[in-house]
């Protein structure tokens, strides 16, 4: 598509929310503004884009929202966008709004719903990369990623006082449904005695060893912790299989949950997602399509949807095995 | 006993820890150091006591951690205490160390050990309160208190930028075993849409009510914070029991957990902290004994053992109506 | 006037802007739609009076501000409102919109204009005492004061980080143009090693010596918090006049500024302004005119405007003892 | 050097503290001590080097200290150090601590007097880029950066409540003596109206047409971000050169100050730290010597001291440009 041809786009986060899709929301809005588009935010993701849930926004719209969590345009998953049905209903909206083109915020989902729709009908889609677990291949980091590791480091150092004054070992559940980068980030980053992820091979007999290990060294309280989707069953089920065996170490649950998922994006969130969020219309206007944006090696970079759906992003082996060596 | 009596006193934490006891410390110190007295803190409240892990604290030892979480002399519940012959093993150690008077720093399960060992042993006791749950009488608000609730608000209000993203109903629980303070506290502060605390009847039917028609009016989201010690089994337990009904909502529940009682004391509990350490030496010196000291309407007071540990302290009626009126 | 006569009312913040405003403002509307009231919202306090900026606030457009700091009505220093001229246009202007009683959220500069006005005109008014620097009589704290005092304290605890890094003498200027509260209790909060607020009389040699002291007996740094109103001209005022003696502890100068005014109000004020926002409407329909609400020693009080413009309110001297002995 | 011959390494804290620099020493401690190296802590960095102040550091001596800012061996500029007796004489301690190799934590001033002691003398330096400000040529990175860019956006964040309520001009003074990275990331991450940094040329003109044109928009408020290093002469001296003009804006400029350089470090600063950290003590055995680490493009990679003082690091032309669209 001619970059002339684009005078009207609409932008929605979709899927799971992070914080920073806002910030990425006011890129769009405002460099759109800058090259003299008309922007529509739709409502609640291929939700609202099938129900017809468009609004005009401008470039005052977006002021003062750089800072919030969540997402002003809310979100969803949507069962009917997998329809032809409901593709079929969104894209009659999108007609009827005199859309050229679409900016789509969110991760894995979204980019496969992305994918099949502008396979489906002539409208241009780019991809902004929104998810808290940084799962995504393409980008180095996805947008609210740095909040939900800070949010977590927050918690495990509040966690860290109460075990150390009690001399208690803890067992804390981080988000990360595929990915262990928040666990594993979260860990070096409070200092953490272990990290259980699924990308490394979990050997319980080394756990309970490092563990005891560490008493005898004078470790007065031990913190492991864990990847949501760990195999095992999560921190609950890793507890549930050793602290048998640990019980002079008082062992206690605790799963972080929904919090990680919210509150004011940080420094680096906001500044991807503006990143970002400039760079998808800056590519979507020099004629770029079906792609998803990403910042790799400090530069902006594009790649198709299907990578970003289906190849792998694993963290550096580097750092698995620093955060043991760091741990003792 | 009389002040002249006194140049050597003893203090430790005790129980749950709670934000704030060692800026409590650090006044005894202070405080007991301005008086010319020595003082010798015990590690892990009345374990250590028993076990004679004693150390003496001087001014420079309590330096830069009024703004420290946990506490410095570590903490903890102790069996043997409960035993004629852990208490004497804990009289032994106080006559080696010269110890003339000890401050605790606990809740109510520090009070009761404090007192029958006063009782039986001719060695007079303070003590201060020091429990998030603010469940203490005798005291307007406990040490810990203040801070628990900031720190889960502070949760909720990321929690809410979920909610609110996903239009979706949360049940968040929060500390408080036998007590709705917490609870309460937190609803207010973070402008929920009920409360359930065990102090206060809890009508599920009225519950659904009450959501279905805020649903109705337009709030796109609820929060129903839920104290840990509710009889229904807390957030989990009244979830179970009505999300069914409220399924078009997508009912998630998120245990706060352990973090509440972790993190940098406020303003408001370093003050009281510093006021309650600073009075405890002080009301020690003009002669009382076994007493706890509180701040009441601004003033210290201080109150028998017996009334901190059999009189119920629960939160103002006033409070719990003005929570349900300031939901809608 | 009688209850059964006021229908509708006008809310407005005026002065200086305090965290905890719109969660005043937020129960000030629900609680009057809870009565059946018609509110008003008023932009830019009497500003916004004499020019006739109205809103019609409904309950849910005061969703989702509890936790925000500033004022959504936003707020102003009305040099029109001082002439009659202004007051008589403010006054048509409440007449056109049928406005019964008007509640207004302020410091004393607010109170004063709503008691010279009440006084001209029969409209009664209630005041919320809404000010950071909590040198209001009337009530144990206003609203903004509890925030204030923990970014002061946070921002300290920052400081000390470098001061105690370089060991180094840091003069801290904390806002309260005639009032040491905030730096009374940032002082106390955040284990300064002085104060000097207008309340109480400042020794030049004396902080001289205790700084000498406390080097002598080992303290690496020392941060001495100055109230902004300090006769001898705030924090900038002090370190001239002492630095050059104390040049080997290397004085820095810090004057934490405006931030002090804004962020997200912490859970006392949050509960304080509910409360008042709540207890403002409750007296004004319980008959109660042109009196302020307060909470003190716990519990809803009022008193005439006349007393909180006129009737001075200083910290305890206890505190001010308190405050050197645990320094040291 | 060979790594076969390094058994004892010395680690010191020097120039301006920045947090994170725990994390870093942390991470030198622990790497060492798993590769069975003595470690020694120099206090107060070059100035602890001349006097002689050395402690051993084992694991548990850097347990708990991840989360803290500032420094545990404090830092230093050192004047003594410049001269040749000062270097004989820190050269004089390390060979009594039988010292092998040295690695040294802090910006421009550490480096190149690392570079010069180690011509002198045949003691291998390895350094680690430790400054707020971002300025050192080598490591997209240094350690302080991302916690400092925090800090001051959420300083500007709650200004910007402020700013919002009163509809005010703010000019904000961050830090960074010669570099406006800070400046830049921050105004960038607040949504600031305009930032003003060493880098860029200022035109006041264009600025004041800014200012103007977003108020004809309708933008309330503005802030304007200012590099503590602009030689214009910071906040201060730009407003003083315009506030005339924009009096009906009613101007205020906030320096926020030394409350940058402390604070808990961020989750990337923690990261950060301890990779170079790490990295420090592997590329010392691994046979570099007179380096310094870094971390470009994710990957430990390092330069010649020569490089980190002489060559010049300067924000990407992108990010400025970027700022003015978004501030729209």
């Amino acid at each position: 598509m001619n970059r002339q041809d684009i005078r009207r786009i609409a932008v929605f986060t979709s899927g799971g929310d992070a914080p920073g899709m806002n910030a990425a929301l006011r890129a769009v809005v405002r460099t759109a503004a800058w090259n003299k588009l008309h922007v529509y935010g739709i409502e609640r993701g291929f939700e609202g884009m099938i129900d017809g849930h468009f609004q005009r926004l401008e470039r005052r719209d977006v002021a003062n929202i750089i800072q919030r969590g969540g997402t002003m345009l809310r979100t969803a998953r949507s069962m009917r966008f997998m329809s032809t049905e409901g593709r079929q209903a969104a894209y009659e909206h999108l007609k009827a709004y005199d859309i050229d083109a679409c900016i789509a915020i969110g991760g894995n989902g979204t980019f496969t719903g992305a994918k099949i729709f502008s396979e489906e009908f002539n409208i241009p889609f780019i991809g902004i990369p929104g998810t808290i677990d940084n799962d995504l291949y393409g980008t180095d980091y996805t947008i609210g990623f740095d909040t939900a590791v800070n949010t977590a480091i927050d918690a495990v150092d509040k966690i860290r006082d109460t075990a150390d004054s009690h001399n208690r070992l803890f067992f804390v559940e981080v988000m990360g449904r595929n990915s262990g980068y928040i666990a594993l980030y979260t860990a070096i980053g409070s200092g953490a005695s272990s990290v259980l992820i699924p990308e490394a091979e979990t050997n319980l007999e080394d756990l309970k060893s490092v563990l005891r290990k560490n008493k005898a060294r004078g470790k007065l309280f031990s913190v492991v912790i864990v990847a949501e989707g760990h195999p095992m069953g999560g921190a609950t089920g890793i507890a549930e299989k050793i602290q048998h065996e640990l019980a002079s170490m008082e062992p206690k649950v605790t799963v972080i949950g929904h919090l990680q998922r919210g509150g004011s994006p940080t420094a680096a969130d906001r500044l991807l997602a503006s990143r970002l969020g400039h760079a998808a219309v800056e590519v979507l206007l020099a004629g770029q399509e079906n792609v998803a944006v990403g910042i790799v090696n400090g530069q902006v970079t594009t790649y198709p949807f299907d990578d970003a759906i289906t190849k792998e992003k694993v963290p550096q082996e580097e750092l698995i095995r620093m955060a043991s060596i760091l741990a003792i």
